[in-house]
């Protein structure tokens, strides 16, 4: 047994509660090691003559990623406490592991050996709002989305799509843009808006804020954006703003008094000034996102910094009824802020969604203080690496996915924000050599996966471009120009997952063995009493998948085509063409 | 190299800012496998046309457990974004290692791949008080200390020290016995105290409280306790109240109105109670401390349980200027309670020292949000299995220590509540079998190493017990019971540890390997100029110990018995009796 890969620390992913009040526990061994695993565990008070009384119960191994595999088990501690430890059994030994190591026999002199989670505290446990696990996203851009009122363009917008976007062009989408097109959404049937910044700046993408509290005005009014909330929430659409805190624009007010008035501005302490006064070449002498001088970072230490982008946090929700705050640049901003803005938003609503832009690990920030979820970026990276860039295998999609599956507790990653594109990065079609078969088959992962999926404006239409500004073109309304399969496609995912709740997160992912099959990548959702399988042909050769369960008699439910088929023989297979899908129900 | 032990995760003790403003960075591996770890770091946004541009630095091993080895890099990000990854070397290859997996080669396509610190916000660090890393604390068991005011004995209050403690007896021990031996403290040279409960409470322990805004009559009033508070702070001394906010006392009114009253009471949300009416046999159906119906729960998830507690809290904090707050049972309070207490007790005096009772892995209450230390029962079993009870070998002794010290940040080890008994506990000079040499380098291994060591009173003047309530004696005035010499060696310790801030937590502690002498445990505490180091042999034979430094021409000074020698050839060397100590400086 390979004792220096075993790993276990209370809380976090390996020990948490989950909504239902189970105590979920997971331990981590060396792939293909350890044999079987039992969860030795007990009241830490429960003592009898003899010495401490605990009881055991299997573990299951939950999946494997290149190194590890990872084990899982759900208990219900009758008094809420939990003191345990792990019996491991590999093909020559048993051993026991606990907080303070390995020991041939489970101690029972003292509890002190073993890990512990103290008390089932309800109100620690992380709640992401409920209606996230069931919403589709869609991310607008707003200069790019729809021009519904030319009364509002700037100066200088170029008529709608007549060439290509760059940095500094401006088109004159709007707020009545989107308006005019939520029957269009409908259609579709997305349930959430993503809108990246829409309050007042420079820059066409909005990200360089002067004022918090205002609409931009080639957006529209508040009166236009609490008419949009109204008609999104009439029909069940949420909406989502961006949240730029990390920094100011240039032209913030706050940040033009102290370029302007040096160590006399009143606001010199709303930003990290290095010297004074303020020169911005060759490289700021202040701190910014990245090192653009035109995003100085916002000091959200100071109260007063901190009081003003709470009231922005604490005013869109409490006056328009938004339903989620997406924060830019989140990691980069103190842990102290953010748990303040956490409670002061949900004590407003309750059921606001917030979600962090964090690339990496994400672990210190959904601990329940602070977000209910991230933009799920190595989620993107897998599946473009797997289906566009087509440089890894099936099974290192598999083993991938585990391991990142296995970083978060369950109820984290039923709200992960999946996408897998944005105004950040090249267009899916792009991405995918303008391949519509494995676009296709990325939407049908997307849409049957864990987590909360976002599709980018324009994708389900098939629009290309290249890393921004190539990927901010502006929305294709044109019949002629839009690829109707691919829209149909989308739609028709959308349906399924909303129509079955397996697909969405009311199922328990489990992939099939990589090692299974070649070419298809497959994974069940399953409650336990049924479950969907999705098959992808990774292949641009048509393949046959034997369905990897024991189905005789009983009825398999082609879940695309509607067809049902009861099975007669030992097997079910099925024959899937070139980078095709399948997705079945038994 | 065994990958499978390779483990480093961002945050917690694994990357956190120091006090300093610097980032510590550690990573483990397996035990003896790695020869050479570099850390390869760089700004996340720092680019040229060929990719990205980090930098390299080597880390140092700082120690090693039973099975890894742990390296460690402390590192100042010039605009204080990290992303970083370690380039680890074995005697056949050499690897990358990232968020992302394992690379021949460092990726620098992309930042992704690497560990994130994505910026050292001042807010987030972890401080505690600053005058706690030089205090010496002293336990006291009010009832027990000193009688210093008969008058307010209650009832069948038995003469001082005239019979064995038990369970439900009193001997009148009271603030004013303390008051009146302040002197005897200032003497031994602490400068804390630290109270087990005095508020109104129903037993001689007084964890069973009935009123936490009075002071239990048998201790004294609130003017007795103004009293007491004045002159420790006249003497320098600090003052440790005990927050028993877990659970109530059976008599607390609010659970007697419930138990009266059940469903009706305007108490009943006060508790976790699973039924109506209460009972207490066969078991309480009410949540509890353990299994004792005298202890209900109290359910701190209750917003005026919650705002009672927090005032509790701030009260003794503004009324009264009490230097810290120890918080029993408090892992089984929720997060969220602590984290309102912090913010509501620091708002009214910044530097109170908050301690919480907990006996395991204590990270999750360590993040800076919670508390500022945990009593460090992990290092009492160490240093008692060694010395006391001699189950482990000094080399195991190191192995366990440094496994714990790699568990937390430094800055929380520098704040570690150290203890080698209390009044949970048998008496040390009891646990040694009577053997005053052994308890003789408890103390010096106490007073020489990091953290905050806590004397148990009269464990100084060599006081026996038992498992309590055994080891609740009451306190020995008559100086021919005291042991004068075990005094005399604590309170040189103490005075050694004021003189040379090294031996406290200005010094960075680093176990000689233990593979270098046979039976003597080393350690050394330096700031890079001067080191002290600290022997003690564990055996009972004399033996010899060379220095395993290069000190030719040095001047060495005996701290121990002030006396300086310069070291004229190749080594030097010190002979250690059984059982003995060396304290040197060079």
């Amino acid at each position: 047994m390979l004792r220096e890969a075993i790993y276990h620390r209370p809380k976090d992913n390996y020990a948490y509660v989950c909504t239902n009040g189970e105590l979920h526990i997971q331990l981590r061994t060396k792939k293909n090691d350890v044999k079987e695993v039992i969860l030795l565990h007990g009241d830490p008070y429960a003592w009898a003559d003899n010495g401490w009384q605990p009881t055991t119960a299997p573990m299951k191994k939950n999946g494997s990623d290149q190194l590890f595999d990872y084990w899982f088990i759900a208990v219900a501690p009758p008094f809420k406490r939990l003191r345990y430890g792990f019996i491991l059994t590999d093909e020559s030994e048993s051993a026991c592991f606990t907080e303070k190591g390995f020991y041939s026999d489970p101690p029972l002199d003292d509890t002190a050996y073993y890990f512990s989670f103290p008390f089932l505290n309800n109100i620690d446990i992380f709640r992401a709002p409920v209606w996230v696990k069931n919403t589709v996203w869609y991310q607008i851009f707003p200069e790019r989305f729809a021009n519904g009122n030319p009364d509002n363009d700037p100066e200088g917008t170029l008529p709608w799509g007549s060439t290509e976007p760059t940095p500094v062009n401006f088109f004159g989408g709007d707020l009545d843009g989107v308006i005019q097109h939520v029957k269009y959404l409908k259609d579709l049937g997305i349930s959430g808006i993503y809108f990246t910044p829409i309050f007042k700046a420079y820059s066409n993408h909005k990200y360089d804020t002067i004022d918090y509290m205002e609409i931009d005005p080639q957006f529209g009014t508040k009166e236009t954006f609490r008419e949009l909330i109204d008609v999104c929430h009439q029909n069940d659409i949420k909406v989502m703003l961006d949240a730029v805190f990390n920094h100011s624009g240039f032209y913030f007010p706050q940040f033009q008094d102290v370029l302007k008035n040096g160590e006399n501005s009143r606001y010199k302490d709303w930003f990290y000034v290095r010297e004074f006064p303020l020169v911005t070449e060759p490289e700021p002498n202040y701190d910014t996102f990245a090192f653009t001088p035109f995003m100085p970072k916002l000091n959200t230490e100071n109260p007063e910094v901190k009081e003003y982008l709470l009231e922005v946090g604490r005013y869109w929700v409490r006056e328009f009824d938004i339903d989620g705050w997406r924060l830019d640049v989140a990691n980069e901003v103190d842990h102290a802020f953010w748990r303040d803005f956490r409670r002061e938003v949900k004590a407003i609503k309750p059921d606001v969604y917030i979600l962090g832009e964090i690339w990496h690990d994400a672990m210190p920030w959904l601990r329940g203080d602070q977000f209910d979820a991230v933009m799920n970026y190595p989620f993107t990276s897998n599946i473009l690496n797997l289906f566009a860039k087509q440089k890894i295998s099936a099974k290192e999609f598999v083993e991938n996915m585990t391991g990142f599956i296995h970083m978060y507790p369950r109820n984290i990653n039923e709200v992960a924000f999946n996408l897998v594109g944005s105004h950040d990065t090249p267009r899916i079609l792009t991405e995918c050599g303008e391949d519509i078969e494995r676009v296709k088959q990325i939407y049908t992962l997307l849409l049957t996966f864990i987590g909360t999926p976002c599709i980018y404006y324009g994708d389900e239409i098939g629009m290309t471009g290249v890393m921004d500004p190539g990927c901010r073109k502006c929305m294709e309304w044109d019949s002629a120009g839009q690829n109707h399969v691919l829209f149909a496609h989308v739609q028709k995912l959308i349906r399924l997952r909303r129509e079955n709740p397996l697909l969405a997160n009311e199922g328990q992912l489990s992939f099939i063995p990589p090692e299974y099959h070649e070419s298809c990548l497959a994974y069940t959702k399953s409650n336990g009493n049924r479950a969907i399988l999705v098959v992808l042909n990774t292949s641009s050769i048509e393949t046959q998948y034997v369905v990897p369960f024991e189905l005789r008699g009983k009825t398999i439910t082609n879940l695309w085509e509607n067809e049902e088929h009861v099975v007669s023989g030992d097997e079910f297979s099925v024959v899937l063409p070139g980078n095709g899908f399948m997705i079945l129900e038994f």
